[in-house]
């Protein structure tokens, strides 16, 4: 294809994205690097900056008593993402601690409720694996790591099965057809990327710095249906979910309702800064977030097929839009060095996922298509010139 | 005692205060209330409003680049606490998630290494207690909660001990003579209070926003000592705890120092947020704060005696500086009604704790002796006009 058409047919689409002006509400360095890791950490918006600094002032000035407000942040945020990000109900959600501290409340308290086999997918995101192999160990019981193509089967004799609702690696959607019984998603991947409606989903946890744009290491958030919240007990029994907290009584007493999956004192410092990305998502809309994920993407396979598989590239995402998460992994046998070359020479921030993936991600909010082109033109030339072939190999410790 | 030649006291001490300088490193507005609440949320130093806004500018220019450099924070911060404030070695301290979490993380990690009774002082802070119950059930373990005088005994045949340094309510802190066996000390009230020395100790875990001013609800911070880091794992087996974190592979393997203890990714934000803090303290040097805070406490004693004691409060902190953190406990039988009188008629910040205590904190850093007159002197002004009887009563739920 010739790279002119394409960047003509890209700018026209940019020209008609209803989402094209959001891209203001982010700080972007238009003579800096090409971003495509959003799907790592995404961008900061203009309004989290204002929003942090007014924290801050709070904080100089009213001191502890802005903790009235402060402690609703969880439930209040929480909520934001139940209505504009999860299709969950008031009162289901919690911003909160880790993906991994989430992960481990969750699945220990099902644990804590009646014992039983766990189920995974072998090549599931780390944490998740082994947040589950812990737990495993301590309650005495069976965690079965198990291929996509068994999920189905396994989880249905399964106490609960934990599974990333987007693969971390292929950028693949796992349907809620492929498992059954009790399950947890993991939503870190796709929390801002595709639609979700947890209506009939019972437990979820799931990250806000990718594609919610919360910032580095961002508070994570929790899902537990409104009928299983008294079911459940979290297993770090803090006083944050206790019913009367400045009681201070002499038992733990869960609160009634989802407060109970708190824990210790939220860092309210990066836990308001979650507020203002999840507030962007709203006014662009789901729907129209996944939508636009979908076409980059698709331009992206395009692209890749015309330009990148003939200089030793494989997609190693779903060539299907519906099946496909807001980022393309292509595999390469050198993508280390191809990673490294694309920072270092070519002004291009993807990233590296062993053995051999480089990862592309286009969050819609900020975005073009554009992007997507000069992504995967300069990927081409730089192979092309053999550029690659200047990065040393993969040292023993990536990160 | 004349008021007169109080103030004048007091102001001689503030002259000859090595630290009185500090004051001007936090944000203080002398017309804004007399805040005696530093024990529950520190001051906002000036230094931490730069270093935020350097974070967020950080993120919104360097995005994902700028993680080599984060990932370091909790060890970086953790090897400053353990330099200056709690006198551990480098490489036994991390900063990371809330105390809550910590607690449950290192009574996990001994109770996973070898179960047994666990003990706690009855009226212990609560989360202390909270947690302990949620693992004494899941293990099926003993949980003695005891009294102060029954500590050391029932220590003695416990396989592990939590107790707080400093007691919440009175501030008596708790001697190492107390207890024995293994002992997982709080230092939320005690560290950037008193001087501490963990040499000797076995766990710890503490608060960094309290005497440390590391904002609402900042990163807490966990101590192992350097010989019980490998007898001991985690029971939240998180990827930020793993050996090779950014190898992903197939089983958890615990890091061999102290990152063991990390779960998952840390809020940057606020993490950073509390170096400026430690440094401030480091700066001023423990056995100074120490010194003052003595001094300052001991002054707010001499005055309770002369002028509140008549009016109804009694002590109930130590009389004996040595045995006393940072804050100043007296109960009154309307003590919520003068708290409440404090805040709304006399523009004095100090807190309640049930049944009927007000607590005043002076953290050394920032708090002068003209304030802990003023305290005082409000107090003891505003209880003789009966100010306080025009308050509600304490609500069900106390804030």
């Amino acid at each position: 294809m010739a790279a002119d058409l394409i960047r003509e047919r890209a700018a026209a689409l940019d020209a008609g994205d209803p989402l094209a002006d959001l891209r203001d509400a982010f700080v972007v360095d238009d003579d800096g690097p090409l971003y495509v890791d959003g799907n790592s950490l995404g961008r900061l918006p203009h309004a989290t900056a204002e929003r942090i600094k007014g924290l801050v002032d709070e904080w100089g000035a009213r001191l502890v008593t802005a903790w009235p407000d402060w402690i609703e942040a969880p439930s209040r945020i929480g909520d934001q993402l139940a209505e504009h990000v999860l299709g969950a109900r008031p009162g289901e959600v919690l911003a909160c601690d880790s993906v991994t501290v989430n992960l481990y409340k969750l699945a220990g308290a099902v644990l804590d409720a009646e014992p039983g086999p766990l189920v995974a997918l072998a090549d599931d995101f780390p944490t998740d694996r082994y947040v589950l192999e812990g737990l495993a160990a301590q309650q005495g019981v069976e965690l079965r790591l198990v291929r996509r193509e068994e999920l189905r089967e396994a989880s249905r004799d399964a106490r609960l099965t934990a599974v990333s609702k987007i693969d971390y690696r292929s950028g693949e959607i796992v349907s809620e057809d492929e498992v059954e019984g009790l399950v947890l998603w993991d939503l870190s991947h796709a929390a801002g990327a595709i639609e979700i409606d947890l209506a009939d989903a019972q437990l979820a946890v799931g990250c806000t710095y990718k594609y919610l744009n919360g910032g580095p290491g961002a508070p994570a958030f929790l899902y537990v249906r409104e009928d299983l919240q008294t079911r459940l007990t979290s297993p770090i029994q803090g006083w944050f979910g206790q019913r009367e907290q400045f009681e201070m009584g002499p038992r733990y007493e869960p609160a009634p309702g989802i407060d109970r999956f708190l824990a210790g004192t939220p860092p309210i410092l990066s836990l308001v800064a979650v507020q203002s990305g999840v507030e962007l998502t709203a006014e662009a809309t789901m729907a129209a977030i996944a939508e636009k994920t979908r076409r980059l993407t698709d331009l992206f396979v395009e692209l890749h097929d015309a330009w990148l598989a003939p200089l030793g590239f494989t997609l190693a995402s779903p060539r299907d839009a519906a099946t496909r998460g807001g980022h393309v992994s292509l595999a390469h046998p050198h993508g280390w060095q191809v990673c490294r070359a694309l920072v270092e020479r070519a002004n291009v921030v993807p990233d590296f996922r062993r053995p051999d993936l480089v990862r592309f991600g286009f969050p819609a909010l900020y975005t073009r298509f554009e992007d997507v082109f000069e992504a995967a033109r300069r990927t081409k030339q730089l192979v092309e010139l053999g550029a690659h072939r200047e990065m040393d190999a993969a040292p023993a410790r990536v990160t």
